[in-house]
């Protein structure tokens, strides 16, 4: 089910590459990748990194737990929802994909991943 | 100049809080808040934190240069674009913003920022 959610994403949105669901410690739960090669694993484990920093951030800003984080870099784009305490889905996408496309799937997908992973 | 450019970015943009241009250091350069209380300046140091995470990441992953980062917490979205290898601009928006016309007038005021700062 979590993979079929993750291919609806990528596959919904243009310019989609790959998604995967993942722990805050970098371990991947699921993933799926358009074109096989695409290595998604590495840029979660990255983008767990990276949630984390904030994380640390927003709770010192009192900002509130952090739901989403759009990195836009010059070859790719990674979208990150936060899912519940534990679990994190990211969302690669090539540079000139429809971004909006991309958080408003991920946005409607956030509530069954969650519930699936708590059940 | 740099205040004028973040005052226009704050003010026009519905749910805009405030705005700085920073070194990747955590050295504020110029901050304009539209309310004098809220303290952009920490929102910007823990900014420069997770976009050297982010910089880090990608240059790993070989994305290419970051350029924009969105971060949507419970209580504020913080958008920050790097402006060259030095600095880079956070602003902070409500919740309910409108984070699309930030992006927008961040995308525009950044060549601004870009020329003055090498000038």
């Amino acid at each position: 089910m979590f993979k079929e959610t993750l291919q609806g994403v990528v596959e919904g949105t243009q310019g989609g590459l790959a998604g995967l669901l993942m722990d805050f410690e970098g371990i991947p739960l699921e993933s799926y990748a358009k074109d096989g090669d695409f290595d998604i694993e590495a840029v979660g484990a990255e983008a767990s990194v990276v949630v984390k920093a904030i994380q640390r951030a927003t709770v010192m800003l009192e900002a509130g737990e952090t739901r989403e984080v759009a990195i836009q870099s010059e070859k790719m784009s990674t979208l990150i929802r936060v899912i519940n305490n534990e679990y994190f889905v990211a969302v690669t996408l090539a540079p000139d994909a429809n971004l909006g496309k991309a958080r408003f799937l991920l946005r409607v997908a956030a509530p069954k991943l969650r519930e699936e992973l708590e059940n």
